[in-house]
């Protein structure tokens, strides 16, 4: 029997009993790194508070699991082990777990999602509900409490926005890269300053605060660092300094908050350039709700929308946050912005609990009529 | 001696009795090419034309001597054995060379400079004048035949632009690459290109024929295909199709036409794109003519502008370097711009030509003077 197989991640199930307690896996797996929890399936109760979130039981974490990244056998072994030590730590065993929802990055084409279902089925009993989903959805489900509609932002080195409907319907904006545009990132920002200070320096933009402030951050003593020790032509080809040192979209984007000091210590050029990510992350959205018509006919439908990301985050004078939100409400004044107060590794289990409550109301509605 | 070591690519001189001709080389390497050409040193007359240039004898072509993509022993081998091919074409031997030219990229900083002369020192009798500086100096005096006075405005894959006064003084502005804003360049235009048809294709932007026309051309069905099959959040750091699949930005550049061909077929926004790198270009050199005053006080001086690189070629109705000139004669009425007859590697010749013929009239002068 397949359950009965010996596995290496597996092992741990000889000496446990098993709960009776069943179970959900949510799983995040992000560019970084991957996050299993777990969580009990509370009764389901009439009186049941939607945005009530179970506790947690456990939680696990291991590397990257985007199998583009890594590879699809090493993925997989990331994600088996993740879930084996998240049941292990909540000294279950896969006969208690009632759903998994994976939620990793690198899976949104329907032939990706799969191949993972098919794989997901080879170890767990045949009774577990499966959901693959990307990355995005664990963080709208992770402000809406598992349920699939609005929209959501996500701002750290990349953005993207993702919207979902209660009919299925799902469209997106943004997430193209840094070559394509996505000037509300973290990456965006900050290289828009590092460009200020170069034009500063060249004589092509205005004098601005970013230049101290970067090169102090950066313990460089001239801009030129920033390009290279050698013929400026030939950086177009050749090898540069700082900011082509290092191919890695994040190093860059590590400057953000020089730029938000800057904009709260009143630099017009970095204050520019925070109004203008502000104009992009809110255009994303825009795009996004007008597109699934969230908003309704009339445009003053409610809907959720989930804030999730650094740059997203309300720690600071110059809130890039607050101004997005109220950028988009400008347009759709039924905006209901949301900050997770969970994970989204628990957003993925959340998304399943949801789903297996609309089920059990489903069935005992169905029970009523009979 | 020096001059009578056996060295590989010099063993053709034994064969050779050597020209009376005294000669000058002038090299050129660029980014992937590096061309040496042979000149004769035409005997100066007081009635000589500043704006004929000497014939060139012979021409040579070898890679890249770019020492930091190839690494120095490589850098000079190349150097060495197409300056050596030069002067076996044109039957001459080192013993004829009166001054060598080398202007490659990679060569910015003095210590660079000192090392190559150090090394040409070793190759060359001890009578030959030597001339080292960086590529954009070679393709000013292609247009200025040789005068290191005035801007030269260069446009492709990247773009700089470059100045110098009479005086000695220098001033650059851009070559910092494509994440530090070298919007003008071939890669900023398509970049932006781009970015328009995956903004027309999620919402945030207007609808343009440049969707159409970027498929077609790059033989792809959806957008979706510029950025990944996969999770559009993944591309932040995962493998992502065409845009991400090669990190050459000269494979990015080459969709430049497509964008002048949408622009003359009336598109609003390819349109955009391109009059934005019409101020961007002339930015650069506005910003180089006014730190070295090459427009004089009342910034009505006249001083050479040379356009050089393929985005700024008159070979279409839409013509980006006509629409520069246009931009910065608005500014600077003094403007005279230059598309060089010649190639940089002259270019490099005739500044060491031109020295030459300074040399020759001050002695001459001096001795008016005794």
């Amino acid at each position: 029997m397949k359950r009965n197989r010996i596995r290496g991640p597996w092992d741990f199930e000889h000496e446990l009993t098993g709960g009776r307690q069943k179970l959900i896996l949510g799983l995040d797996g992000g560019t970084t790194d991957t996050v299993c929890i777990c969580m009990p399936i509370t009764p389901f109760t009439p009186n049941h508070n939607p945005l009530e979130a179970p506790p947690v039981y456990a939680r696990a974490v291991a590397g990257c699991s985007n199998h583009n990244s890594v590879g699809e056998t090493a993925a997989r072994e990331t994600l088996e082990q993740v879930m084996a030590e998240a049941l292990l730590k909540s000294g279950s065993t896969r006969s208690s777990v009632r759903a998994v929802c994976l939620a990793v990055s690198g899976v949104n084409h329907p032939t990706d999602q799969q191949r993972i279902l098919d794989w997901l089925r080879d170890i767990f009993p045949s009774d577990v509900e499966f959901f693959v989903e990307n990355d995005a959805v664990a963080a709208l489900a992770s402000g809406t409490m598992g349920k699939l509609h609005g929209c959501v932002l996500i701002a750290g080195t990349g953005t993207i926005a993702y919207g979902y409907t209660e009919d299925g319907r799902e469209a997106r904006a943004s997430g193209a890269g840094p070559i394509l545009g996505d000037w509300g990132s973290g990456y965006g920002i900050a290289a828009k300053a590092l460009t200020a200070v170069i034009r500063a320096y060249d004589g092509r933009g205005p004098q601005t605060m970013l230049t101290c402030s970067m090169l102090h951050e950066l313990q460089l003593s001239s801009p030129d660092e920033l390009i290279g020790f050698n013929s400026p032509y030939l950086n177009l080809n050749g090898i540069a300094r700082w900011t082509y040192a290092d191919p890695s979209w994040a190093r860059i984007a590590t400057l953000v908050p020089v730029v938000v000091s800057c904009a709260e210590a009143g630099d017009q050029v970095a204050n520019d350039i925070l109004l203008h990510a502000v104009q992009e992350l809110a255009s994303s959205v825009k795009a996004v709700v007008h597109r699934l018509g969230l908003c309704g006919k009339d445009g003053k439908d409610t809907f959720p929308l989930v804030m999730v990301g650094g740059i997203l985050e309300a720690n600071r004078r110059w809130d890039i946050g607050k101004e997005v939100i109220s950028c988009i409400a400008n347009d759709f004044p039924g905006t209901h912005p949301i900050r997770p107060k969970v994970e989204p590794a628990v957003g993925a289990a959340l998304l399943a609990w949801n789903y297996l409550i609309e089920q059990a109301q489903l069935d005992q509605s169905d029970g009523d009529y009979v």
